[in-house]
């Protein structure tokens, strides 16, 4: 949903001259009074301008932007992905998480010498392994891992909303975003974290544009 | 942004009757064409009914409820916020991850005996102490948990915006939701999860209402 030129310019003239009549807002315009009134009610049920009977419209202040569903819930994985921690299936557990806090994220993922993703290893895996045993120098990663074809995975064009659904499904604190051509091979992340932080940052400009 | 019982009934007709003449709407409601103006304005705008010019409005099938910045953003926390696992300052490290992964939480807090909040021990948390140290069973979680005032809490009233930022900025994966009048009792919890399902669920019962 956008405005159209002339509601732009509305809001303008309100900002500027609030409160203001409905005549005179069609007088600053040189147009009728009749042809403003959808105009008027779109942005008065909107929300950004206030009509008050026989005062006139106010601008409301929030400068709220309409909320955009496409923005917040259709947009691509790509638009908001990250860029994934990748090791070697030899790495050992210990050498992993060093990684983790080195690098500060939730989850690594796995690739072989091929480049293609075989494994995925979160805090909760490494934490259930390294709770139970103290060899974390001698195992290697993989021996830990979550395996394909166990990944849930998404391609770069699949929308937010389907994305955040398959996380919340599975119960996984992120995907990996892989090739359309090859399934196999990583092109970003999507956690929740920023997931999370795409919707609050949506809210943050909607409040102050 | 709620629509009026007249925009309710212009959508049952449009779903009902479709391609409707604006002409055969207002017939419908013994209403004049020019008193819907605006409302099938505001309809077609929000993207409810889609006009073609000399066949009528018809209904778009999205079903689109718009979406509600104050929904979304504005809710309290207290609307959303979960049910929190705490533990005493006295169980073992070996204990709290036990009750970590019973429980499937990414945190735990820490009360003392007067049930006041002391701490926060994240998954995090546990994992820096456990990788070098096998001492697990003999450890207290007092030993390694955040403590007061130390921790970043939010109170029921609180904007789900405003602890939305929170947790970004302070790069925690939780907030103790605690009581206004006593700020170490513990009410409830916010998680970076939560956070994300109720944005994910606020666009699926946009997309199909």
């Amino acid at each position: 949903m956008n405005f159209t030129e002339r509601q732009n310019k509305i809001i303008e003239i309100v900002k500027e001259h609030e409160p203001v009549s409905g005549d005179r807002i069609a007088g600053y315009l040189g147009l009728s009074r009749a042809t403003l009134r959808s105009d008027l009610a779109v942005l008065t049920m909107i929300g950004i301008l206030d009509a008050r009977t026989k005062v006139g419209y106010f601008y409301t202040g929030h400068d709220v932007k309409p909320l955009v569903y496409d923005q917040l819930f259709d947009l691509p994985v790509k638009e908001i992905m990250i860029t994934p921690i990748l090791v070697e299936q030899t790495l050992s557990v210990y050498d992993a998480v060093t990684n983790l806090f080195m690098y500060d994220v939730g989850s690594l993922y796995v690739k072989n010498e091929a480049d293609e993703l075989i494994g995925v290893i979160s805090r909760k895996d490494f934490l259930r392994f390294v709770i139970g045993n103290a060899n974390a120098e001698n195992t290697p990663v993989a021996m830990i891992m979550t395996r394909m074809p166990n990944i849930v995975t998404v391609t770069p064009d699949v929308s937010i909303l389907e994305a955040g659904n398959l996380l919340m499904k599975r119960r996984v604190d992120s995907l990996p975003v892989v090739s359309k051509d090859n399934p196999l091979k990583v092109v970003g992340k999507l956690t929740k974290t920023r997931l999370m932080s795409h919707f609050i940052q949506s809210g943050n400009d909607s409040n102050n544009s």
